[in-house]
């Protein structure tokens, strides 16, 4: 091959991200120099953070830059190798993703091996960066001890789902989540075995939060913001904890959000809000795919995909997760993968 | 004495408290059983966090009861021991606040063997409950490291002035402080020996805390809450940390405060945000006088009263605190002290 096809961002979104956003070219790619890699990739993430890298606004990570390929998560095979310690047929986990094709230093990439029965893509998801986010933010930031009970919103996502997941084996008392459908709740409670779990489409996040966990929270795993941090912060015992991993809720807003009205109660509740990014957890990797690669493989470990196929549909891809038309994590599957 | 001048709720306040809101009246002493005192208050201490106890509602420590002698802490000299260990003519530390004389078992009292050049009043301040809270969230609940940039709002309260002092004394890059004066202001960078000081009715708080930290903060000690909170969050560097004490800008508010609406920038800059109360850190007590203390003897770490004359004068003093009348620990002295 001598093209990538890729999704360029020509446009910032206002408010949600619409298709006309972004457009698919077609770029040339150069030749592989001593040390770098070329890979095909296989697997695309889209991931709510990226939202925030659409803005033109200071971040933890700089804005996508308009008419340039975008980047994130890939999983891809590699096809030409210049670099030691790597070979041509092996699989890596990068971070060129937004396109098919990518040519990239090998020290940007780590080779995977993957766990029997574990297909390519959940490196991207439950063994990738959602994964290890959940599993540092629940027992690290959030500082999880077993007998906690906890509250996770987002419960249906990618993060939210392992979340829940790594909180009943590790021993939790209680496990509750939120999502956005009766179906996403069912499968919460039926298939992800959630003690309590409920739709804030269906009332108050404060009404429904007190009867799934009426003795009280632990700790709470903040994917969404908003509402749902106010009705935490009221649901939270003394000595209580919450991990801040993303506040969906507010990703697309253009106006400032007015909740949590309640903070004051972190003081006589003696609560810690700790906001978090996944990237200072690296250090956690390797025990988190031993324990979790085992769960999964054991069986104890459910995880979803909503797949997408095609560069072409990345786009709309992106746009659905905003809009939670997914089930766990959603990923992009290009042509001619394993 | 035979009877005890105290002062009750008879209201609970809506909003500001007013004077009607309480009453002076005379009970009678029991006489003292075994294990008991009979003190005779020297000093009563009004703090603010007795507004939220005037409200009927759950909270840390249970509301004041309508038309019973409200509590507080005081400092009195014992006139009869019927305890082991202690004597009379020997002060104590003890709840028994709001009333000239009190009847307490001796467990709930701490016997105060004054300093060389320190007055017993300073045992309600910078020696006692204000002074440990501002040691504890300082050095404890906000981590602070020699080097960082420490902004404290109420900078010009009993908490507040400690925290600064304390910052400066261990070593802080920066120390910035907020009131509600000029007269405050001033205080603070020309006695108090902040770097830099504003006032929040001079102008948005975000735009004097950029201009008074240009290079951000490390840490933030919250006394208040609302703008200043979300002034804070902007200006916090990744990692930093707030210890949120009081919010005392919502205590005698009606209506939910709509501020900080940028709880968001804590997953950016993973920012810890942590509610506290003294009591947990007592274990702190004896290293902090002892520190605390010494600057005190030394010169280095200046503390200010506000003292007002007599029981009949103690609800014009809560009233005052609230309205930021004091510069540093309101102090009611009482009749007959040593």
């Amino acid at each position: 091959m001598t093209t990538s096809r890729e999704v360029q961002l020509v446009a910032r979104p206002q408010g949600a991200p619409r298709p006309t956003d972004f457009r698919l070219t077609e770029q040339p790619l150069p030749e592989p120099q001593d040390g770098q890699l070329l890979v095909e990739n296989l697997y695309l993430t889209v991931d709510p953070y990226m939202r925030g890298r659409m803005n033109d606004v200071k971040s933890y990570t700089p804005p996508f830059a308009l008419n340039e390929t975008m980047t994130g998560g890939a999983v891809g095979r590699v096809r030409v190798s210049r670099a030691e310690g790597v070979q041509a047929g092996e699989y890596v986990l990068h971070d060129q993703g937004w396109r098919t094709h990518a040519v990239l230093d090998a020290r940007r990439a780590r080779v995977i091996r993957p766990l029997p029965g574990v297909p390519l893509s959940a490196y991207l998801g439950v063994l990738g960066m959602p994964g290890l986010t959940a599993y540092a933010g629940l027992l690290r930031v959030a500082a999880f001890q077993p007998g906690d009970a906890v509250f996770v919103s987002g419960a249906a996502g990618a993060v939210g789902s392992a979340v829940g997941q790594i909180a009943r084996l590790k021993g939790a008392s209680r496990v509750v989540g939120s999502a956005g459908s009766a179906d996403k709740v069912r499968h919460l409670t039926d298939v992800l075995g959630f003690d309590a779990a409920f739709s804030y489409r269906d009332g108050p996040v404060g009404r429904q939060l007190r009867e799934a966990a009426p003795d009280g929270l632990d700790v709470y795993f903040d994917n969404v913001g908003g509402e749902h941090l106010e009705a935490a912060i009221s649901s939270l015992k003394p000595g209580g904890r919450a991990a801040i991993c993303g506040m969906i809720s507010q990703y697309n807003s253009t106006e400032p959000p007015v909740a949590p009205r309640n903070l004051a109660q972190m003081i006589g509740k003696q609560l810690t809000l700790r906001g978090f990014l996944v990237t200072p957890h690296y250090d956690l990797y390797d025990t988190f795919v031993q324990e979790v690669g085992g769960w999964i493989q054991a069986g104890q470990l459910h995880y979803d995909e909503t797949v997408v196929d095609g560069i072409e549909a990345a786009p709309g891809a992106f746009i659905g997760l905003l809009e939670g038309q997914n089930t766990g994590k959603m990923i992009v599957r290009l042509e001619g993968q394993a």
